[in-house]
């Protein structure tokens, strides 16, 4: 039986997005009921990156997921001491001793970005519910989580220039005005419309398709797809395009 | 005594700005003689913040550095059955355990910006020398350190138009030659001159001062510090600025 290494943990922060929502993964633990984001622990043959796809794999169905690195979270005391949190955690597995739960845990956080239509959530052995919240519903978190999850925001806002994330969020089909409000979340603040599409569109990296939305009463949207090619070449701008 | 957690490290890359060359700070190992990254282990009750604070500290004499965890290294052998580098790092202290350096190290890499003149290296008890090193002439590192510092190395690249990367590496009066070669550095390419000083100064992030640089032969260069309160504007809208 797989052996985890000790004290060292992992936490993503998974991001959706639909009906012009930002949705974050969330699981409800089976005793308390208290929400967390889905973790997990790393095996003694493998890296941490590969452990977080596991994970990612066993809660989205997904392999593959646009994954990063963003934070470790190592406040001695975010887990020491914990016992409502250890007992809830605990299972069947072998661990290599008996007081491994008991021990202060280091976690290293990620956040993935998935297609929201794509993911079939899955609940692990200490949750009974995993499902997608609103970003601005999500409440009190187990743990340090909503410091985790805060911290993976801010990171997703320095990173809106250079990440390719409005592909990895959005379905391959989108209106301008669901990129808009892609931003306009990430960013936590309102964007000027026509402003917002003369830039997008400058930059070239979109594609306008001969379709509409379809489904919606009045004036259908058209719609847009990513010019992946010269999306890539924009990020790389992004990073050295202001000298 | 205090002990050490198991299977876990950091390494820091330290970065200094002198005589218009990027440095790093290395330390040479005692037996091998081969460079490596300062770096060091995280106390039980200590935060790997805390922790690498305490090791630079050592190393340079410098309190409060600037300093940013920017990505965890875990592949899991990277560190694994490697006795040159047990033999090499152990030392008197009491650890956890005998096979205590005979696990895998996963370490958090961060780097540290530091204003060179303020430095005074020292060696840790593994090494020899501690010394800057100019980037260009860094050769093979110890383990995985020159994966360490490449990926420092973009880090910093990306984050040079939002984090206060000349204000930490630049002495408090500088010219702007000097801002612009530390850029280039940074960025490791040309950056034109006429273009690179009409868009700083655009900026209006730089104080022009009524002195110019002593000991210039020809036509002294003016010299210029930073307005810190712009400087911190900028870079929050550095952040959103393109939206």
């Amino acid at each position: 039986m797989k052996e985890y290494l000790k004290h060292l943990s992992l936490d993503c922060v998974v991001f959706g997005f639909h009906s012009n929502q930002l949705k974050v993964l969330l699981l409800r633990m089976k005793n308390s009921g208290i929400w967390a984001l889905p973790g997990g622990f790393v095996c003694e043959d493998e890296s941490i990156e590969l452990a977080a796809n596991r994970v990612l794999k066993e809660r989205t169905g997904l392999d593959q997921i646009f994954l990063h690195q963003f934070n470790v979270f190592s406040d001695p005391l975010r887990s020491k001491h914990n016992p409502a949190v250890s007992d809830m955690i605990r299972s069947g597995k072998t661990y290599p001793e008996e007081s491994w739960f008991d021990e202060r845990f280091i976690s290293v956080g990620f956040y993935a970005l998935v297609e929201f239509s794509q993911v079939q959530p899955k609940p692990d052995s200490f949750s009974d519910l995993c499902e997608w919240i609103n970003l601005e519903n999500i409440g009190k978190l187990m743990l340090d989580h909503n410091e985790i999850l805060q911290k993976a925001l801010e990171t997703l806002r320095l990173q809106l220039s250079f990440q390719p994330i409005g592909y990895n969020l959005l379905p391959e089909k989108f209106t301008l005005s669901e990129l808009r409000k892609l931003y306009e979340t990430i960013l936590g603040k309102e964007l000027d419309r026509r402003n917002f599409q003369r830039k997008i569109i400058a930059y070239d990296i979109l594609i306008h398709l001969e379709e509409v939305k379809q489904g919606v009463a009045h004036k259908a949207p058209s719609l847009y797809k990513f010019n992946l090619e010269n999306y890539k070449r924009a990020l790389e701008e992004g990073l050295q395009g202001r000298w």
